[in-house]
């Protein structure tokens, strides 16, 4: 358990250093599935000042196990993606710019080159919007209820993001690690992206492309980096 | 006071290393109500060379009660807004790239996602422009009353920032370190408005939805972050 | 003369550590009236190496007064500006992003709002382009003289900077130090342009607001800052 | 070939400090023309802890001589380059962002302005899209061959950088070093040409300024820098 909880603190850190985050804003969270444990960054503490002490182990009904401090406010969202999404073992949040802005403007994030293709199976998701009646329930929860709505039928590991309309990117993978690698990844397709389709509209990537950089990165016949790192 | 003026140059401090600041522009001001004063950073020194000491106190006049520097040329928009606005204690003002732009392009900033509602409960307003009178006149003062004119029926803590139309941003809260913050907040929601409406131009929060983000952070039912921090 | 050479030494590096400068490019140098020696950075030779020592000093001619390096490749621009424009004490060039985009855009940078105002007392003219023999004989001669036919009833001092259609930017002012901070301030103002005209395309500072925050700073009247700093 | 390796550390690592790099993307090769050797970085390695060992020294064929570590993945690309422009001696390889766009919108980078005509002796080419059959079959290398088909009648040196459809850059020049070096210009110039565009769709560079400034620092009559620098 301190071991997730370091490696949530670190995550949480890298993703401040990489410059994604502003004030408080932002979350990332580790499930450790045989306990049902998940380690959380806590609501509203500014990164400069927080310690591996303050990430809070909750339960999958959000109940604190461990740590004297709230956890996230998003933490229902996290606990819907851990249930629904079975493969996945991190979580992040953030509001960093480029992706927010296509959450903001409702369009899903195409995808226009093998930058997006090396890690994006095809495009990102954009959630409907919730309903007044789910915005005013369990808010948080329905925010999760939309991104895995937004999901039937394809594997969130292939495509480890989501947009949630006027709201901002949700990014998993594996760990927390592979989740904050994924949110960075995110920012610099979405940069892309907006630019490209402001001098070149129309523009694809052509399925073949998508399929070849996908696959040398992921799956069985891959040859991207070094064996057994 | 010793202490006002602490916290009146960090604050001015931090706006600078946040890199919100060009050269010498902008400045940061804090009253203290009981007495009547107010501490803002003087004219045109480099934040560089800037002490604590350097920080002047003036009276709610404009008179100088200690130090030995002249106070920022815009102390009587600072003193205007203290004047009209009685439940706010810091105010700040800046030259910040994005939403400088939307005060030269003379358009209130909307609110067109989460990251806007979770600060400011609605849009952001756009002064009128001044007249050629107003100019001539007491210049500075006259920008505070275009900005509390704007602000007729609004409460200004519930959106702690007005764009003056031709100049830039003024942004305030309970003190000097909220204006601070409200001014990154700002800076923010600009950059992420600008290019949201580039790519979906009539894009629109859901009232359910500001509400909502506003009030999980501000009023008797927030449950963002940890309680009595 | 050491103290020129310093003096321009340290304007050409805070240039660099602005971030306006990209690998070797740009220059500033500084002008002895008194004596007609200019003191100018060494051409191509890296920020990260370059020392005080490697400045050089010419005269009005271009004849190397002191030093080992080659000057500047756009010297003879410096020396025409020196020439006509009598008040002014420094020149600044660099490939600055933003300035550069209005140079080669072919388009003046005009007053959209006050940041313009308070360094600028109008708009900044763009040259015409050079002909193709102005191009195959004393180039950079010829650069520094469509710059000051561009100025022909303006004073240099009031709008302390000029786009050259096609290349970049060139600023200047009292001294080697001004004109850097003018640079700075165009990339700012150039930036907040750009996209000001891209959300209100007929977006135009009123005459009585350009003068009253350009005469607040500058003249007999100015208040703005402390003084004799 | 110490030294070598040593080159290609330095290069590779200036890429990452000049924030041209995301994770572990990108690539920088030298090779040795009288050994046959190159030199070029491993694949998938984070750059924070790569260290000059790491650099794997491969043949002509692709086989490993020296090294523990799977070479980049891109090096078919690399070796097809060296193979057909044999005036080169370093290629690099990034999905730097503005570059980038270009290359996703598949459009070429025209020269608007001095900047570009400083270093690329023309417009910037576009690869044609990849066949099927390309993709499904030596993909890497097929790249290479996309990137000389567009240089038909060009001279490498002159233009030293190209864009792959739906990919991205590559640069290239006498030595991994300015290979680099040509990459950071692109990232420059193609941020230029794309504010530029945005601004003035028209705009092209006359052929006189393009001739002056690229032969100002190019060629027997460069005037640019120091001599014997």
């Amino acid at each position: 358990m301190e071991e997730m909880k370091k490696r949530v603190f670190e995550a949480n850190m890298s993703l401040f250093h990489r410059g994604l985050i502003v004030l408080t804003w932002g979350n990332v969270s580790e499930i450790d599935r045989e306990h049902g444990y998940i380690a959380i960054k806590p609501s509203g503490i500014p990164y400069e000042k927080m310690t591996e002490d303050d990430i809070v182990i909750v339960d999958l009904f959000g109940n604190i196990v461990e740590g004297e401090l709230r956890p996230s406010s998003d933490l229902p969202t996290h606990i819907e993606l851990y249930k629904t999404f079975d493969n996945i073992g991190g979580v992040c949040h953030t509001h960093s710019r480029w992706a927010t802005v296509f959450a903001q403007a409702a369009l899903p994030l195409p995808p226009l080159g093998t930058t997006h293709a090396d890690t994006f199976y095809g495009e990102i998701p954009i959630t409907r919007k919730l309903t007044p009646e789910e915005i005013a329930g369990d808010y948080e929860k329905e925010t999760g209820k939309v991104i895995t709505e937004a999901f039937e039928g394809l594997d969130p590991l292939s495509i480890p993001a989501a947009l949630v309309a006027s709201h901002g990117p949700f990014t998993w993978g594996k760990n927390a690690k592979k989740a904050v690698e994924n949110a960075i990844i995110l920012e610099e397709v979405a940069f892309m992206a907006w630019h490209t389709l402001g001098i070149a509209p129309n523009t694809v990537i052509q399925d073949e492309l998508l399929d070849k950089h996908y696959l040398r990165k992921h799956g069985n016949n891959a040859y991207y980096g070094q064996t057994g790192i």
